[in-house]
């Protein structure tokens, strides 16, 4: 099983990138401490999914770090990706995992202690508690776990933890305190004029 | 290579079922002598697509029809498809063989006189003229190859055709005349009041 640190957790999103590529802001997210990118497209072509995710595994490649595909397996594998996320509506962990084996990491998010639970039974690589708090990032999202969630997560799953939404250089500490092993953020550095500097802050509120 | 037959394709469209299943339009149209099938889904999440590719995929192996997946390679591969369509904008088909291997069918759609020459330095396994006519069931098409287009085709291509693009009774037969090695359908069984008697009807051109 690969080894991955989920510290600093990019999620692309290039409705926020007002403008800039995806390259330029993961090379400054990178120089800022980013630890892991997860490349998240919901309204494009497969091809241009397909070149987005190449154009980053070359980048993340140079810096040892490792990059992770929502949802689409078929761009991991195009793209030799490390990883992929999946949440509860995309494609089964069962058949992810026998499509992808042992040497890829696979993330899987979770919406409610249920899941959380049921998640112990499957050997996913982390889980990705969502949302952690409400957030205008997405939309289609599941009553926020809150911190005491977070806490509540910890003593129950014996997986390692990220938590996603919301999550700005103002809450980031509580949610390390609380037990989460990272913190996965969009709108923080995708939309930050100097996303070096914006990943800096946060990675500074781990210690 | 695996063999198939596209005589008679059928390309879904749940948008045209008029609230039938594709289970019920699937069986009814292969019981009217549909000998290919092609799940093509563009506005559900991966687990709904997945779902619908394995309840296909049950129908269409008892009959040994093949289940040809659009796009989606990471869904041909959890259920266990016979192949994947793929478009100009979709993975590269390099890329896409690299992943299926020679054992799964790859289908790939031309727009135009210079893709279908390129498409003779690639082992596809059939292309897709797309579209043969102009069609309202999809508004992102190229400018129609027409019948005489099909001829042109036919002298220049090394692969097997299947036309596709605004196909009803009324000019299936040219098309076959004009060398195509089948006709691709969407509304004309998916809204067809009685699939199976369309795709009779439909099948008794070919003679």
């Amino acid at each position: 099983m690969p080894s991955f640190d989920l510290s600093l957790y990019l999620v692309t999103d290039r409705r926020l990138s007002q403008g800039r590529s995806l390259e330029y802001i993961v090379s400054e997210a990178i120089k800022g401490g980013v630890t892991m990118v997860q490349l998240r497209e919901k309204d494009c072509s497969s091809l241009e999914f397909y070149e987005q995710a190449i154009k980053l595994k070359q980048i993340l490649t140079t810096h040892k770090i490792p990059l992770i595909i929502n949802d689409r397996l078929d761009i991991a594998l195009a793209c030799n990706a490390d990883g992929i996320h999946i949440g509860q509506s995309d494609i089964p962990y069962k058949v992810a995992r026998n499509i992808l084996g042992y040497e890829k990491i696979i993330g899987l998010s979770v919406e409610n202690m249920e899941q959380v639970l049921l998640s112990n039974d499957l050997d996913v690589d982390y889980i990705g508690i969502s949302p952690v708090f409400s957030t205008p990032t997405k939309t289609d999202t599941a009553p926020p776990f809150g911190i005491d969630g977070i806490r509540e997560v910890k003593k129950i799953c014996r997986h390692q933890t990220v938590a996603i939404g919301g999550i700005h250089l103002d809450n980031a500490k509580e949610i390390y305190q609380a037990g989460a092993n990272g913190i996965a953020v969009v709108s923080e550095i995708m939309s930050a004029k100097d996303p070096c500097e914006a990943s800096i802050k946060l990675k500074a509120e781990l210690k």
